[in-house]
């Protein structure tokens, strides 16, 4: 276990990997061009990344009280906790602002979660959350800035460097942060070896890159397609920890964009991805980071919990 | 190259394999549960597997005339080898009959393909195809009885193998029956060594299933879901050959089993299939195929040229 306050390492990944296996889904690389590969992790159970962190939070904790485990989302970690929790039979509770969808809301109900809607972001659903965890004591499963959690979606990393036999760069939304430093973590070190990590935020959600101005986590304004699911309002300090190091690349992309990239996901390779889910393929796709010759790049797709006659 | 009327083997497939490597996706395999994979097919280049069968075909014949090449198709077929042209830089004609879907007319039209629809149904429109054909001299690409398209098609079961390390069953829908034909050559021998092939289709076109009861290839009816994909009026000569061998199981499926699995594989894996590509998965869902316990299973989804806002 993690003790809280330490860094994450790339061996918590590694026994990260090792703890999920069994519950997650090793989801496929598509090689859509050569050298190109894009890494499905919209097929995971869940319809996103999140269950990885949830399950290794969770199977991290030891025994759990009868209050079960609670989470405040904008929507994927709730659903991935539910999901963990229902997989694990353990009571689940999850805090959403109001923004988030209601597929998504339907999609908690629907895995047995007891849900409260409240707050206008993310942000504040997470407070609501935090005072009702400490009336329960239930188990927080923190949807970014906890280090368990943090391991748990580097996994994705580690796949991705396994099924593609190595790339030079990945690229990756972001949202609270912790995906994106949990592939920085499991697909090198933070140190400098390893890919390049294109970290890619909506242009009207800069969480990191307004981070790195500032040179700490600063509070940035949340809207946009992408709300729903990168949709906190400053950066996790654990991950700015790993995130503001020399292998990390701030990329912000326009809403154009994603929705363009959400649309061409479908029309080009059949992959029906949320908006935020499609930002890192947008980065790509607009321009707004462009490889060089012969580099060889992974593009993390990374949420489906859309409706898919959106598009 | 495969003489026109004799038999297609194995090696033909593992022929077609190294022939069309480059111009096909390998496609991902998904273990959705212990021992269940999901071959995702429909993540194929055009949305079917039909561009494999369209290489081989094509890649085998040497030289083409100036009028390049001629297909008749439900639609599918129509756009692989329209993509297959494309990417060769040769022209195509596609004849398709009036039931084709609005969504594939148009990816057609998009592929630079010369398109004509005409006939009620797909032999209809394979009779037009063929004269035409006689008149200007192109290459004939069969939408299934054809050896190289038999063969190509086959690549997909030498994947389903080498990626699950081996099945005991194999879902595959049935149309034309060219793509079990090859799936059957391409995961074993015709005479009785390799998995089980559950050849699935629609209890309104049954072709198939009407020919093994007759003893030989019979027409049957053509309506329901499918149609659009799996529309052939009896089942093809040669695929009939290798289908009518002892590997081989018929099962039938009602069109609301079909729909019932295609809104499941969205909900449950996040794959938005065509009917017809999700028939195979349906004969698992409704119970119409059971496996045995601890039978390792694949099932092939095939298709997605389809309007995901249907769902």
């Amino acid at each position: 276990m993690i003790a809280d306050g330490t860094a994450v390492t790339r061996e918590d990944v590694a026994a990260a990997a090792r703890r999920i296996a069994g519950f997650v889904l090793r989801t496929p690389v598509l090689e859509v061009s050569p050298g190109l590969f894009v890494k499905l992790e919209l097929l995971q159970h869940s319809g996103s990344f999140k269950v990885r962190g949830a399950f290794n939070r969770i199977l991290s904790a030891g025994p759990l009280p009868d209050s079960g485990v609670i989470a405040a989302s904008g929507g994927n970690h709730g659903l991935a906790v539910a999901y963990a929790a229902r997989t694990l039979g353990v009571r689940a509770e999850i805090f959403v602002p109001e923004v988030t969808s209601p597929v998504k809301v339907a999609g908690l109900a629907a895995l047995g979660a007891h849900v409260t809607q409240t707050g206008a972001i993310y942000a504040e659903a997470a407070e609501a959350a935090a005072k009702r965890a400490a009336e329960t004591g239930a188990l927080s499963v923190h949807a970014y800035d906890q280090p368990e959690v943090i391991a748990g979606q580097g996994t994705t990393g580690l796949e991705i460097m396994e099924q593609t036999g190595g790339v030079d760069s990945v690229l990756v939304a972001v949202g609270g942060g912790g995906f994106a430093a949990g592939i920085t973590l499991g697909t090198g070190d933070a140190g400098g070896a390893g890919p390049r990590i294109v970290a890619v935020e909506p242009e009207l959600i800069p969480t990191l890159n307004a981070a790195l101005a500032a040179g700490e986590p600063v509070p940035v304004g949340v809207s946009g397609v992408g709300a729903d699911a990168l949709g906190a309002s400053r950066i996790g300090g654990l991950a700015f920890g790993v995130l503001s190091g020399p292998r990390v690349r701030s990329v912000l992309v326009p809403d154009e964009a994603i929705v363009a990239a959400r649309r061409t996901l479908w029309e080009r390779h059949r992959v029906v991805a949320e908006h935020a889910g499609a930002a890192a393929y947008a980065a790509l796709l607009s321009g707004a980071y462009r490889p060089e010759e012969g580099e060889r790049v992974a593009v993390v797709v990374c949420g489906s919990n859309t409706d898919p006659a959106g598009l």
